[in-house]
């Protein structure tokens, strides 16, 4: 028989198990979090059907579906009646529309499952990755308070995450629409066109915003001049970004940059409700988004050690979320983290090192004649909460000691047929290097005090 | 706008919160207690390279395979090269193959992912659902010990989800072979297509497969007298089942008889390490499964309180994993859950009553002017690890109450005018019906207690 290549698609993110672990401990932190902020958890399928998944206007995003068929469908030469999701926001909509009557509004939901996208391969390009998304949805209507709670939580995560330093860039779109209308350039296409460029910003910088704006659109100087100062502003505390707000709306007057202003000020006072610290928001006029989807507030992260990964985790307020599948207008305000694409850039910068394993202890067996004992103390260690891997065949202790090391596995527990004629066991703690004696039966309490220290240590969270 | 009716592709579960919290907390529980046996995380795409996934020949199961295909590829009239996995075993094949050199063996691997077939729709019958794999892999050879872990991991599982009675029904194909031999059905064909229908005898009954027997393959009634008695055995206890192996081996004499006998036997006496009581584990000579892919240890596992179900947990060991993949010989046991189909008829049973919310407790608002000290209550409890959800918008008391009660939360937290005045809170226990005032700064203490002490009665583990 000839051999298949064993392989995977490009654009998808295969981890070994270490890697794994590490990656599912960033998962498990974020669904904690967005536990402890009150959102539900829902999961959807990542088939839908394409009458449903595709209702808009193709382009970009429709070129980039996987489409799904049954090999009976194929045969029958049928067109395919279901595609991958691409997000998990038209899967929000298409279930909050579906399930309408049975949901409590304001519905705050979280998701985190993986989407697909048909990119061109390409290094650092997924078309598998994780988002972990949270929304809260709204019946008729929902206030912008609730626009201060998603950054309290991504404050909270990035927190206990522990990358470094972070900022959260936050803007409105009716206000930044509401400044370039009270310096003339038309509402519509021309805002759009403009807002296009201004989001590269951070990217690009002001001499190709400049360039740009005086070529393509024919701003004059004195326009271009005020509207780079405008985007290019940032606020260093909330006293400071109220100070803006301020001037904004003393020298430029229009109805939606007042809006805006209103509402970003709203935020503002939440978030200091919500215990963010100053250090850690910002405004940032030159953040528009998505371009027609967001409708006022507007978000990005970065990390402030590496600014070059970009925004880390996105999202905004959006006027109605499900006008395709119902007619109840459904405001709402949304968050993505990119998860797959956050760990491999973290890996490529080295934050990511190989986590200790999920495996607690390792039970040794250094004699056959002892394997029955040593799945007894395994039993017991199990029956006490610890995960514990038996070794179920003899094997000098070097190499298992050199095997626990591999795989990250903090205590060895050595019980020979002298520790078992003592009632002890000999644990070999892998991480400080030393090796300690104890009772048999106090064994399982011992150790759970130890992985306990740690856990605090680590600042793991408790459930 | 014409609406998009909101829908889901038939034979996909989707679940409202409160249900998925509950289906979340058995994917929880299965995860978490196949950790404690040392197993570890892996995570492969949900498509595969067609070339790599239809290595075998197709029939039924090629059949249900959905293939996928970009917008691109589609256009471009490509036949698929992507189709969506079946199962969970030849993606494990694919990735020991692919990572042979970075692992360590015996490599003991969970997955719990998501699987695709093509079914035709059909009450109970999924199109997608979730498999919850674990597996043992031994390079060149594993010794039959291992056979033994994987029904301890399922003994500590099922006896932690409390689904009540459940019974590990273990066999040995060698052993059926070498029963068959031993009565004159000869090796090969013969005796898979006896195996099959013999695999039927707890659905089906003696008398239908008795007739079988007689019809189909023209076996006396003598030898069918003596297969009905032997299938039809089951043991009570590990000495009944020591009883039973012997009882055979004198009756009939074949070396694979021999040998399946000593394999169960070995089983048998390391479950005892395990711990695993008599009441759990019963040989069941009826017991065949996936008739070619297995080829010594096979398990069924049942609730004895709802037979019906059939299976819930199956699996058993295979000479090699790999043989498409690698020239490396690579033996292993393993077991699967379909997390989905299990749940699904659990909750039809009305096993599955909604879960207690994710939320752990509601800061009721009832003065917007209030709204600022509700939040900083829910941010001090947040940062003590509690899940909270806060009301954003002031609404009667009544109302909040009864969302809290339908919502599955368990403490509403009341901050009036007179409680802040006072520097308390009033906390309201929707389980006992009960209310009682505690100082504001002790609140996060007082709640741990009382929800650690709930997970406490409810059995659930800490980490």
């Amino acid at each position: 028989m000839s051999l298949v290549q064993p392989r995977t698609l490009p654009g998808a993110l295969e981890l070994l198990p270490r890697e794994q672990i590490a990656f599912q401990r960033l998962l498990d932190t974020i669904r904690a979090t967005y536990e402890r902020f009150g959102f539900l958890p829902i999961e959807t399928p990542v088939m839908e059907l394409t009458e449903v998944l595709l209702t808009k206007e193709g382009g970009e995003t429709e070129r980039q579906v996987y489409f799904a068929q049954s090999t009976g469908d194929r045969e029958a030469g049928r067109e395919p009646e279901l595609a991958l999701r691409f997000d998990l926001t038209v899967p929000l909509a298409r279930y909050v529309a579906q399930y309408e009557h049975q949901l409590a509004f304001p519905f705050r939901r979280y998701q985190i499952q993986r989407v697909y996208r048909g990119e061109r391969a390409q290094r650092g390009r997924f078309r598998e990755f994780y988002q972990c998304d949270i929304d809260i949805v709204g019946k008729d209507e929902l206030p912008v308070r609730f626009d201060a709670e998603l950054p309290a939580v991504i404050y909270s995560l990035f927190t206990e995450l522990g990358f470094g330093g972070f900022r959260i860039q936050i803007n409105n779109r009716k206000l930044l629409r509401g400044v370039l209308a009270a310096l003339g350039i038309a509402e519509g296409e021309p805002q759009t066109l403009v807002l296009r460029e201004v989001d590269k910003l951070d990217k690009r910088g002001p001499e190709y915003l400049r360039d740009t704006l005086r070529e393509r659109f024919s701003l004059g100087d004195d326009i271009i001049g005020r509207l780079l100062a405008f985007v290019g502003t940032r606020s260093t505390s909330y006293a400071h970004a109220r100070g803006l707000l301020a001037d904004l709306e003393r020298d430029l007057a229009h109805p939606l940059l007042a809006q805006g202003a209103a509402e970003l000020r709203e935020v503002l006072d939440r978030l200091v409700d919500f215990g963010v610290p100053d250090s850690h928001v910002c405004l940032n006029f030159a953040i528009a988004r998505g371009l027609d989807y967001y409708t006022g507030t507007v978000y990005e992260t970065i990390l402030t050690d590496h600014p070059e990964i970009g925004s880390v985790c996105s999202g905004g307020r959006y006027d109605d979320l499900a006008s395709h599948y119902t007619k109840s207008r459904l405001p709402g305000v949304g968050l993505s983290i990119g998860a797959t694409r956050l760990f491999w850039q973290l890996r490529e910068l080295g934050l990511y090192k190989d986590a200790e394993s999920t495996v607690q202890v390792l039970v040794a067996l250094m004699d056959e004649s002892l394997l029955g004992p040593a799945l007894q103390l395994a039993t017991r260690l199990r029956a006490a909460g610890i995960a514990v891997e038996a070794q179920l065949e003899a094997a000098k202790l070097a190499k298992q000691l050199k095997y626990a090391d591999r795989a990250g596995i903090r205590f060895v527990a050595l019980l020979g047929s002298d520790e078992l004629a003592k009632g002890v066991v000999s644990v070999k703690d892998m991480q400080r290097g030393t090796q300690f004696e104890v009772a048999a039966d106090e064994l399982a309490a011992t150790l759970e005090v130890e992985i306990a220290q740690a856990r605090a240590m680590a600042g793991v969270p408790r459930a």
